[in-house]
């Protein structure tokens, strides 16, 4: 089959994600027959360089055959059960794992499928903290510019203009503090401080992405804040979480980015990465003083009686327990350092370009953003088209192109993503 | 390793869904080691018959071949790609046979990853559609005692006490008519028109469980009223949303309940047995009416760009296209027929018990409940442990039992778990 027949076939039945299915009466929907290692293929044979972990989730390639060797072997003994009453060796190893690799006060966890479940949990875990102690507390603060998924809680603490606005009459109320990434990290921590005193006694937790507001077009803030955040939560008593559902598992350079600030939060939210781009999984951390306001004789109803069917499906813990395998024998946080100075090194030139404003980078994500473009113009999109006429696929964000490619990326493959990217940047 | 062993393993980690943590003092948190067929076995070596399928997920047994097989195939092509602006040819297959599986209208269908986003994607997807004309209709209108999931969105529309009731301060106001499972039908319909009357161009959307309230304690009413409820919302120009997350996929005898009524839905909501119990996926059906008002020109800014980063996962859809094969080979609705009139003669005889208040069942799904018994007596939590104890596995809501097998269960296999069950009612 081509190209085209497929896509004419998907377009019979198929509302994608994130998408206005107009612009593929002249945008190709490309259907991919395969994937391997940094590569995804489509059915002419053209193969282009995953230059963005298909939506930030691969980490080791496709079609792993560790990853493929792991599930091959869970499926021969048990591919799930319910999880209430009942648990799996896979869960509970991905727990242990996942608790002895994040901060000591972080003892205990809640699985779920998605990061947007992953918040909901979070929230409504804070919110009923304080209920189950004698006080309501309705409101959480995020950041300005921020993402935390899709789902009516977690889009109602997000701050993304158009995407959220639509919804306004069915989103509940949310504050929204300055952002780091677009003021000065003073200003932006006197306004969350303004926010935090200004509802005093109505918050129960402050929601942040540690070092990048990812969807939020990439913009990046410094570990400082976080740390000062810390203590301004602190000293007014609410629960900061941690969205690290996109910035998890080595993307900031750090296992987890909280690190660089040295920091505990009291929520721990996790995903996409968790399982190496194989399959949904999210996972909440929390402390064991959290977990210990519901923990109480059955009667009380103090419980938090979340589920999802598949919570903490046997699979994808297997395929988690994989993944982390992985970062251990083959020491991937210290490895990839060699390939984030590659990337600083070789994305040093971009500004010297007159169409570029910014290279920002933290870890394997690195962020050019262009200036010059109207929104009308859709340049990301027109950059997007013409390096995957080149082989390599990234995916920018209006005007702001940016690179996170899986851990597996050799030097000569991310040169070659850069220097497409370049060569299309310089030419426009 | 024993089962004690890995329980406070577990316990040092894992906080389980739907549990109050604490009954795990006294009550064993079992391990499982491995699945096949019917039956989940501990790490003691003892097995148990999975009587409700693992949550409502398992259709056609644990660990099952042909599914493995599809799934070993799917890895040595493709895990998993991002599906905005590409595709894959299992999301494909699978759309065009669920398109084809359901009625006629409707045409498009829309992936995420869980029950509780599908019906989140639904209630945004019904909003915005009228937003995009130019309407404001924040209102959804669910049934009493109806249980529609997790998420903030999902839970607002959700009926369900004492586990809604905490969030309520964060939670958006919807309304709910009477549920034609604990009232009259007549009554139901009357007051589904009063709400509709009453509230009249605020309600963008009703949303229902078609036949069967399942986190309701089982609670079923008749084709009928879903007959009439599909001309009231159309009398008041308002969608009608199917939750068929449990119910679909056989569970009441037809491939969708709504069969059963001969109607259409606006919006039809899937998941849990579409993996056959192996892994989260999750599908909204909709009309082509619903996909036009989205589809217009980027810039209009009236697209739907809800998207999780697993939307339409390659192994998810591989996992349910082998399914839809298995119900094709097997012919598995008719099939089913025999073992549902068998479930229906074998449960007779918990009549004549005068501590069975009713017996009702729609296809796959038989609930027997029970009378004389206070909720501080947690009686279903006794009879849990009693039939567990005999190698039988059923999970009654509160003093509702209820049987919701794998379609391989066998004739002895089911009358295994009925007479067993049998046994310990008359026996309280």
């Amino acid at each position: 089959m081509t190209n085209n027949e497929l896509m004419q076939e998907d377009l019979n039945y198929i509302f994608h994600p994130c998408s206005q299915m107009k612009d593929h009466e002249t945008l190709p929907l490309i259907p991919i027959k395969k994937g391997y290692g940094a590569y995804i293929e489509d059915f002419e044979g053209n193969a282009y360089l995953d230059g963005i972990s298909s939506w930030w989730v691969n980490l080791f390639g496709h079609c792993n055959a560790y990853i493929n060797e792991k599930i091959a072997e869970q499926l021969q003994e048990l591919e799930h059960v319910i999880f209430a009453g009942f648990t799996h060796k896979p869960a509970i190893d991905l727990a242990k794992r996942l608790v002895s690799l994040t901060p000591e006060p972080l003892q205990k966890l809640f699985f779920a499928d998605n990061g947007s479940s992953a918040i909901e949990i979070s929230l409504k875990m804070a919110f009923q903290y304080f209920k189950n102690k004698g006080e309501t507390r309705p409101l959480f603060v995020s950041l300005e510019n921020s993402y935390h998924g899709e789902t009516m809680g977690a889009l109602a603490v997000s701050d993304t203009g158009l995407y959220k606005e639509v919804y306004e009459e069915i989103l509940i109320k949310t504050l929204h503090a300055k952002s780091p990434a677009l003021h000065d990290e003073k200003e932006a921590l006197e306004h969350m401080r303004e926010v935090l005193q200004k509802n005093s006694g109505k918050i129960c937790a402050v929601v942040v992405e540690p070092l990048v507001q990812c969807a939020g077009s990439m913009k990046m803030y410094d570990a400082s804040y976080l740390k000062a955040l810390r203590t301004l939560c602190d000293e007014f008593g609410v629960f900061l979480i941690a969205d690290e559902i996109a910035v998890g598992f080595g993307r900031t350079g750090t296992m987890f980015a909280i690190e660089q600030a040295g920091i505990c939060p009291d929520f721990l939210c996790l995903s996409k990465g968790i399982t190496g781009g194989y399959m949904p999984l999210s996972v909440v951390l929390f402390t064991q003083d959290i977990y210990d306001a519901f923990y109480c004789d059955y009667h009380e109803g103090k419980s938090f009686l979340d589920s999802h069917s598949y919570t903490g499906n046997t699979i994808a813990c297997a395929v988690a327990n994989a993944v982390l395998d992985i970062f251990e024998y083959k020491n991937i946080i210290k490895t990839n350092q060699e390939k984030i100075n590659f990337i600083k090194e070789e994305t040093q030139k971009f500004k010297s370009l007159d169409n570029v404003l910014e290279v920002r980078q933290r870890g394997m994500i690195c962020a050019i953003e262009l200036q010059g473009y109207a929104p009308k113009e859709r340049i990301g999109l027109k950059i997007f088209q013409e390096a995957l006429k080149q082989g390599v696929y990234i995916r920018p964000l209006g005007h702001v192109i940016y690179f996170m490619p899986p851990y597996i990326f050799t030097q000569e493959q991310l040169k070659k993503m850069i220097e497409t990217t370049y060569a299309i940047v310089k030419s426009l």
